[in-house]
C-alpha cells in the first residue's frame, strides 16, 4: 500500500492543509493545532498532534505570519477513518469543502502530482506540501523534479 | 441553505464530474452512467439517474467523444449521504482521490468561486460546470460573470 497524504478543498477555493492560527486562549501551538484540527477535521483524540510531530516552519511574507508544519504517520486504517470523521467536522461545509488525496505519482502527459500541483493552493500550502514529502521520504527528490518539469505538459 | 454540487478530485490530479464511458455492456446511457456512478461515488439505487435528468450534451474534440450531463437535485440530508456512501466506493482512493463542493459564492480578491475555476478541471468539465450552474439557476449569468471576470485578482 502507497501512502496517502490527507488535504482539502477549502471555502476559498484553495486547495490547502487543515490548520489555522493560534488564539489568544490557546496555551501552545499545539493546542491551538489540535483545536483547529477538531474543528475542521472532527479529528479524533487518539491522534493528538504533539511537538514530536513538529516538521519544519515558514514565513508567510504576505500575511508576516510564521506557519508551522505538522505531520503524523497512521495506518491506512486510521487515515480512512480519518476521512469518514471529518465529514462529521463542525467546519465540514463551511470552512472545509471536501477531504481531498494528492496523487503521489507520475502519469504519461503529466497527469497524477504534475497536474495537481498546477491547481490553485492556499498561501505556502503548495510548497509545504512538495517540502513534506521530501522531507518524510513519501517522494524522491527525482520524483519530485520530474513532477515540476512535467507540469503543463497535458 | 444554499446549493451545494458535488464534484471530485480524480486520480489524475484534476477535478471532475463522477461518470465515464458507456460499456458494450450498458443496455443504455443511463445505465453506463448508474453503472460508473455506483463504481466512483457508490450512489445508492434511491438516486438512480434517468432521462428525465439530462441536462445538455458536448463535445469533446481532443477524444473525439459526446459527453452527456445529467443532474439529480436532492435534499441536504441525502447530499450529505451521497458524500459519506462515497467514501466506501470501489473506486475511492485509486480513480476517486475525495468529493468536494465547489464554492458556488464570490468573496473578496476573487475568492471563492473565482479561484476554484482557477483549478485545473478535466476535459469539459469545467465549462459543464458553469453551464449546469446556469442551466439549473444556481447562480445568475451575472454572478457567473463575476467569478469569470474576477478569476486572477488575488
Amino acid at each position: 500500500m502507497k501512502a496517502s497524504v490527507l488535504m482539502q478543498m477549502r471555502f476559498d477555493g484553495f486547495i490547502g492543509f487543515p490548520g489555522g492560527l493560534i488564539d489568544p486562549t490557546d496555551k501552545t501551538w499545539e493546542d491551538g493545532l489540535n483545536r483547529e484540527l477538531k474543528e475542521e477535521l472532527n479529528l479524533n483524540e487518539k491522534f493528538y498532534i504533539d511537538k514530536s510531530d513538529y516538521l519544519f516552519s515558514s514565513l508567510n511574507e504576505s500575511r508576516n505570519i510564521v506557519l508551522h508544519f505538522y505531520a503524523k504517520k497512521v495506518t491506512y486504517e486510521d487515515f480512512r477513518a480519518i476521512e469518514l470523521d471529518s465529514m462529521n467536522a463542525e467546519d465540514f461545509g463551511s470552512e472545509v469543502m471536501g477531504v481531498i488525496r494528492p496523487p503521489l505519482y507520475q502519469m504519461p502527459n503529466g497527469r497524477g502530482l504534475s497536474i495537481f500541483l498546477s491547481n490553485e493552493f492556499a498561501g505556502n500550502s503548495l510548497i509545504q506540501f512538495l517540502k513534506s514529502l521530501l522531507n518524510l521520504g513519501l517522494l524522491s527528490s527525482t520524483e519530485i523534479l520530474d513532477a515540476i518539469k512535467n507540469t503543463d505538459k497535458q
